[in-house]
């Protein structure tokens, strides 16, 4: 979504009362630069000037910060250290494979700039996944100095009983003044209900969505929720009439992005497979580049399969591409026939150790595919000193506007980082719908216009000789 | 939706293990004979077939049956033994106003037939309604001989606390094994945690939609209510391959009646408000009629007062109207100034007692406006005998088929009826799009065509002469 589209709404959100307003992080940080010709950190200085009262929370992927690689540790502070300076409250650290010396760096970065350094367990399902092993996870973060911690629900598996579980665990464990905030995603239908146990379990903070942004892969409505509570000996503390300005305002911009939206409003079958929704469609394009669009069944059933030879591996990015692009892999040249190698270094350790044992014979595969050895220790200790020739590679880039911010977005998406120099001059560019377009849209589908999609060939008697006309849009 | 978009979906339905399958009631049957050139008793039917192991379940308003005046008692029962020998097999049974004289012959009707008779309360909010007063309500329905209670929430007001305390008060009170079922629409966002609530009380059956048709102001996800009781001590018994089944035909089939669906996905104004969706559009159109489309802010703070000086009614077909339609008048004409004749007969007494006294001086003004006296009594009971003259009436439509059936039908629906037999030979007529309007509209908002809603003018050269041409819709 466009800066623009979001200006309006600021004032209510700076006042409504919420805990802390997500507003920054990988994909964002991606659209804007991809897509929107707008450059992240000046966002986020705009959300800074916007919302005085607010704390403003990211999510960080530790050690790979915004990016889909380890980044060495001196890039990891400065990145820490730029996002506090402008403006960043609440760094929300996290990694996919739930092992904490990937997150140790992003943590005591934060904590370096006095800001809130949050532990955050990706949730998933396995049979190694347990209580215990949750609430044991959780400890570790809090040794790490973790200010608070929180569970990221990504893919809406967190079912109502198994959140009561976690949470009372946690609290009961290291006390009950941990704080505990819990994010789930809507897509499965249940999470709501999710939010409320949590709650009467001791959570402190749930996270929730405008109604008029809500749902589908997104998040619990915050009005619903609020109003959820009463009788209980809960409450938000929300002002409602500021949640309802929020709400109309985003009411009237979300059409105009309807063309990005999910179909998805419900989707169950996530337990199943344990595939998110954005991983699924990944998927199901690889496929159908290959001409195999009809095998997203045997995909399916073969993602389990990897999960479990990788060690049990939450699905969250960018363990959820390597798993899932291995599947597509295996299905089309058979089992680990051919791995990538991202997949072939997730076997070997590379990007940390998940809850599992990885499954010897595919790891000896992935040696020889790769001709290097298992690793143990923390991956980022591989990593040379990257910082000074990330300057040089960004100082090289025509429209580099010489701060140490550019050479941390280029940093992080090399692929797209230097067409967004050369254009960034250009100002922001809204890919929503205007206004005629959408009108245009509800003619058709009240039956008021017609549409002409391709070429209509008439035979035309014209002083009484035929003639061929072709009409085509123009 | 036309009975050929549900066939298909029959055999999954009957085997998903459901308590019951509600599937005919006053909406379904008005839209068969207005919309669909259906015959209702025969879709009944159809269902019974297609349906052999499942409980039909039908909402009847008590002794407005599907209609929207009171019948005498001989037609409540007519209509109750016909609906039973055509297959239904579950009545809910509810009055608008909560007043059990009201329901009590619709009850003894079912109660003859040997089927089940579902005694429902409609719930609503107001300074006198308590949880001791549903608790009493629910022993009232009792004793008339109700096989279980239902709680029918068609605002989704029902928050999950309120819940809790009611069903678990109405269980202490009658017993553990006083069979309740819970019927909330999700429109608020609240009501998946209210069903929740409701089971942990102690309700036995739960209503929700197949996830494919949920949310809104329909209901509850299905397979998200089977997902989110895992780990808990319930559980549905639900056969989730064959409600997958049903989710997908219905996937299906909800595009080609996007054209019919509300807008709303979420809406917590209703908390204050306590207007139903339906009621809101309906006093919409009536102001826009008389040119004050402005003023819907003045009709929804009337609403409030119009409920209290009524003596707080729950707002459901036909008080939500009656109530709504008073409160335009109210803001177009001074308050009270002019009363429908509705209205008046509301204050009069004429469909039964509220929970609260009348405002008098409203009864007074009520009283001089109909020249009529307050009555206390049940209000059939001043009905005459009317199943002779319904007969008479229907015998004299072209079309009318001999049946008692279609005595009932026009006995319902009079204002319909007639225009239905006279057509009803031509058969079942589908009101949804066709996959190729469905088509041309996806075209259209990908961009891939282009709507010509307006005339445009081309400039066309014809054996090196300029002509102009204009094209429009035709």
């Amino acid at each position: 979504m466009a800066m623009e589209d979001m200006v309006e709404a600021c004032a209510d959100i700076d006042a409504a009362g919420y805990w802390s307003v997500e507003c920054w992080g990988g994909a964002t940080f991606d659209s804007c630069i991809r897509f929107l010709n707008e450059d992240p950190w000046e966002r986020l200085r705009t959300f800074r000037k916007l919302l005085p009262n607010s704390k403003l929370q990211m999510l960080l992927r530790g050690q790979n910060l915004l990016g889909y690689r380890h980044y060495e540790d001196m890039v990891v502070e400065k990145f820490v250290e730029k996002s506090a300076e402008n403006g960043m409250d609440v760094f929300r650290v996290f990694d996919a494979l739930n092992d904490p010396r990937n997150m140790a760096q992003a943590m005591q970065a934060v904590k370096k700039t006095g800001k809130h350094a949050q532990g955050t367990i990706c949730y998933t399902i396995s049979p190694l996944h347990t209580t215990e092993g949750y609430v044991k996870l959780a400890g570790q973060l809090l040794d790490m100095g973790a200010d608070s911690i929180a569970f990221k629900d990504m893919a809406a598996l967190l079912k109502p009983q198994p959140a009561y579980d976690i949470i009372r665990g946690i609290k009961e464990t290291y006390g009950e003044d941990t704080q505990i905030n819990v994010h789930c995603h809507s897509t499965t239908g249940v999470t709501m209900v999710t939010l409320m146990k949590a709650i009467e379990a001791g959570a402190d903070v749930v996270d929730t969505a405008i109604s008029s942004m809500s749902l589908g892969p997104g998040h619990n409505p915050t009005e619903s929720l609020v109003e959820m509570l009463e009788g209980t000996e809960y409450s938000t503390g929300l002002d409602m009439d500021r949640l309802i300005s929020i709400r109309d305002h985003f009411a009237t911009i979300r059409p105009k992005y309807k063309a990005f939206e999910s179909a998805t409003l419900v989707d169950t079958d996530i337990f199943r497979s344990q595939i998110p929704g954005g991983m699924l469609s990944n998927m199901e394009s690889q496929l159908k580049a290959q001409g195999a669009g009809d095998r997203i069944k045997e995909v399916m059933e073969e993602v389990p399969v990897v999960k479990k030879d990788a060690g049990f591996p939450p699905l969250v990015t960018p363990s959820s591409q390597i798993v899932g692009t291995q599947a597509v892999f295996n299905v089309l040249m058979g089992r680990y026939k051919v791995m990538t190698g991202e997949f072939a270094d997730l076997m070997l350790g590379y990007y940390g150790e998940c809850i599992g044992e990885r499954n010897p014979e595919v790891v000896e595969l992935a040696k020889a595919q790769q001709k290097k050895d298992v690793i143990t220790g923390r991956p980022a200790d591989l990593l040379e000193p990257e910082w000074e020739k990330l300057e040089t590679d960004a100082a090289a880039l025509p429209g580099f506007n010489g701060t140490e911010e550019d050479v941390l977005t280029n940093a992080m998406f090399p692929g797209v980082a230097p067409k967004f120099f050369a254009s960034r001059q250009d100002g922001p560019k809204n890919v929503g719908k205007t206004a005629e377009q959408l009108q245009r849209e509800q003619d058709v589908a009240a039956g008021k216009a017609q549409a002409l999609s391709s070429p209509i060939t008439y035979s035309v008697s014209f002083d009484g000789r035929q003639h061929s006309v072709k009409v085509e849009p123009a």
